[in-house]
């Protein structure tokens, strides 16, 4: 398949920021949030974590996301959007901001939709240690896990759809057809439909870009996500990423789900966890 | 054992706050960092979160912390400190604000040390429904745990131990006589010294308060957490609760440390992740 490149692939022109202006430690760019990173009109969480994360990248003296959080005020809809960023400290090795994306209502209000911390260094200077017991998730290859490429879209399929090659470990895409696990499990080969390679900015997404485990705990419905946090440990190699979601705590109308990517190095380039709350359909 | 009662132990004195003044969104409280919970002249982690964890839940109009992430910007020391709180949103069933704690150096120049922001809810307002799969710790009673209590304190003692009641999980505690397991465990039992029972904000202290799970990887010295992240899923049952941290990542000069604590009814309370810098010594 041709390879769109980093920086002119679909994902780079959605998630693309214009510095309006900076005073100091403060910056402001303009976005336009894209429909074609939707599910049911709300735009995915973690395109809006890659598309802030660009702009913290740009406003911190380091590039790539080590440790970012985001909290999920109100749903983001398509459309323009402002992000405002803040460096609150600035080290040798790594940095840390603060952003914040907001829209206006119809009536000119503005509305905060997303608040982020984060902490930026540089990934081309993490050392090669390495001291790993995790393993990567036990899933069949690429060629034998069922995508969403090439079929025409069907009624009702979120507009993101289009955008991902996610192709699912067949064990955990019971939901699909009515026959969920019971476990909080969701694994998958991911990439960008246009064949862009990962980079740190595209593990953002792809740590949310999943179906929700709830799906195959047998609950239908919206899980909205009050917090994520997401770790880039490493810049991935090239090659489809796996994804593996797992919900241990389904519990109080809460649950999280523990997202790890691999990739085709087999090493584990990123962590994550998200606080959601269970579909009120359950 | 006698119990201090929550509102006058030692814990609460400490993680006091006094609201100083508050304008629309934002208040500024006073705090004093105290001694007694430092290691190496540095105030532990967790007993800082707690800190903070207290006046955002003054200045939220939800009482508990469901979802705190806190990045570590500089070492907070022993004596005066400021915290500056922003409601964010105010939801009917959620909350987020954010929080930051600053100290003055020598000169006067105020130095951040903490940079949080936080989701609040009410414990008392989770539903009843439990899914889960994660399962207690696998570790001894209580009784057959080692404790640092009624020990005469040894030099190099960090000031904190004084006021824990930790008994490690003798599994996990080969590090303290020089054979770490070489896995990348560290269990306990925990308890505050004085007998105070556990509430949501004792709890953002046990996730940062037990010896890093470096110690039983064979490493040693400091383990400076850039951020750490912690969910509190339910108020926690009479009773030591146990808490299970695990690392299953050490790569790149970093790694993360994911703890679990289980109240007395064996339910899952609180969860954390924590992104931490590999000791240099290593």
């Amino acid at each position: 398949m041709a390879q769109a490149p980093i920086g002119t692939s679909e994902f780079d022109r959605d998630t693309a920021v214009r510095l309006r202006e900076r005073d100091g430690a403060r910056s402001v760019f303009d976005a336009d949030v894209s429909p074609g990173w939707t599910v049911f009109d709300t735009a995915n969480g973690g395109y809006l974590l890659a598309l802030i994360g660009r702009a913290l990248g740009d406003a911190l003296p380091h590039p790539d996301p080590f440790s970012v959080t985001a909290h999920y005020l109100s749903a983001t809809r398509p459309g323009p959007a402002v992000v405002r960023t803040e460096l609150v400290r600035s080290g040798r090795s790594l940095s840390t901001g603060q952003a914040s994306l907001v829209q206006r209502a119809e009536d000119g209000t503005e509305i905060e939709r997303i608040r982020v911390l984060a902490t930026y260094g540089d990934l081309d200077s993490v050392t090669d240690d390495v001291r790993t017991t995790a393993k990567p998730p036990a899933m069949p290859p690429y060629e034998r896990c069922p995508g969403n490429r090439g079929r025409p879209a069907a009624a009702g399929t979120p507009a993101i759809s289009d955008r991902l090659d996610i192709r699912l470990d067949p064990a955990t895409a019971g939901w699909a057809v009515g026959a969920p696990s019971g476990r909080g499990e969701m694994r998958a080969w991911f990439g960008l439909a246009d064949g862009r390679p990962a980079d740190a900015l595209s593990l953002l997404l792809a740590v949310d870009a999943l179906p929700p485990t709830a799906f195959e705990m047998g609950l239908a419905g919206w899980v909205p996500t009050v917090e994520l946090t997401a770790h880039v440990r490493r810049r991935p190699a090239p090659g489809p990423v796996r994804v593996s979601i797992t919900t241990r705590n389904l519990a109080g109308g809460y649950l999280e789900e523990d997202a790890e990517v691999w990739d085709s190095e087999d090493r584990l380039v990123a962590q994550s966890r998200q606080l959601a709350l269970v579909p009120r359909g359950a």
